[in-house]
């Protein structure tokens, strides 16, 4: 039996998330489909993390094991030709370890939220950012964003409805910047060791809040140390959120 | 009667073009229906340019006469709310003079024109650029650009069906370069006081071509000068195009 890892990047616009649920598709569901097409196997596949309906992902990792003789390399061609214009793209695929597992193996991952700063939705980024048409001072988001840095008790940032043993998480990278291509969109990027549910979109509705003066920058320390989901800031929408990679041992594609 | 120009954007993947015709809904039919209702008056609006259908404008000016008493600054947003969902948004509002005209007042135009070069298509951008999966050479693609740069008869960049009295036009500017957000983006920016049918998308194509070794750089003076269509690369698609910047004598907005 073949352990197979794939990575794809997807628009989330038009999928109900990840994981497989009765009352909508999902990315789960249409790439079971395509591979039990390709494969003539019923395939189930191991995803790194359950994203929320809307949440995109430019670089997603999975896993599924199958007695397929597809070359690896063609897989990701295979995968696209069946997939057609569906707003999911299989960029790499790689035979894995038997024990391997893209939801237990991952070893961090790293997100990018972006939000659109400006009075005058924009066609181009509304499926795509947060429409937040309030003054922002980036600067104080900037000055903000390596306060949530660092080994904590993160329930202050999680939303109820997960099942995590702990809720202790490692952030090693919380920046905010300017976008590169437009210049009123604002990125929040965020790299832990893994993320309590809800996590990113709360602690980029907790720095919008501080941009917007709504809550001081030094009152971060603090609001995580009280684990009161409360005294945190508002849950950014899932539109702007990204998966933008995903960590393992080693580099598998 | 006041005469207003408007600036918009707008993303032409749901519309057939600007310009009013009979099978398909167009910027233009969208936005006399949205100053009709927002007036009570039946509103007729002059483009800047007849762009085709899935081709996208970045800014977009058109002007319309009325009687109507809103005020210019809240003109935007009376047709942002009216307009909804719709892939297009107005970004300002100006009184102009009343021999302005948003076709003939305007003294240049700059497009963006995006090619997806990799072998697997981005979800993200197949609605914003042409996917080309052959290797391209971008240094040659950078190199030739500003070759088309001055005053010269286009014809040979032309499709058919303009009914332009010269087919001379002066390219300002014309520069190749790597797209800020993704590294497979290649990117195309053209000035001119005015362009041809399909003048940008010709030019892209023949770029292309020349970045994948099918056309010489050197060869471009020659493919001018011959004035023949057939000389000049292929006619490069809608998607990947955008209206980025109109010039007029002053700035209206």
């Amino acid at each position: 039996m073949r352990n197979i890892a794939v990575k794809i990047m997807y628009d989330g616009s038009r999928y109900h998330g990840w994981q497989y649920q009765k009352n909508g598709i999902t990315v789960q569901e249409r790439m079971e489909q395509v591979l039990s097409e390709l494969t003539n196997e019923k395939v189930s596949v191991t995803g790194c993390s359950r994203t929320d309906a809307g949440v995109h992902a430019l670089e997603y990792v999975f896993n599924f094991k199958s007695e397929t003789k597809i070359p690896i390399d063609r897989l990701p061609y295979a995968i696209n030709t069946h997939l057609g214009n569906d707003s999911i793209a299989a960029v790499a695929a790689a035979e894995v370890a038997e024990d391997f597992n893209a939801r237990f193996s991952s070893k961090g991952k790293r997100y990018v939220y972006k939000i659109w700063n400006s009075n005058i939705e924009n066609p181009f980024t509304s499926n795509y950012s947060w429409f937040l048409p309030y003054k922002v001072d980036v600067r104080k988001m900037i000055d903000a964003a390596p306060m949530f840095c660092g080994t904590h008790d993160f329930s202050a940032f999680m939303a109820a409805g997960g099942s995590q043993k702990t809720t202790v998480r490692t952030i090693r990278d919380c920046v905010v910047k300017q976008s590169a291509e437009w210049d009123e969109q604002i990125e929040i990027e965020v790299e832990a060791d893994a993320f309590l549910y809800n996590m990113v979109r709360i602690i980029a509705g907790t720095l919008a809040e501080v941009g917007m003066g709504r809550i001081e920058k030094d009152s971060i320390p603090e609001i995580i140390a009280s684990c009161d989901r409360r005294r945190a800031g508002l849950t950014a929408p899932a539109e702007g959120l990204f998966l933008k990679k995903v960590f393992f041992d080693a580099d598998l594609f």
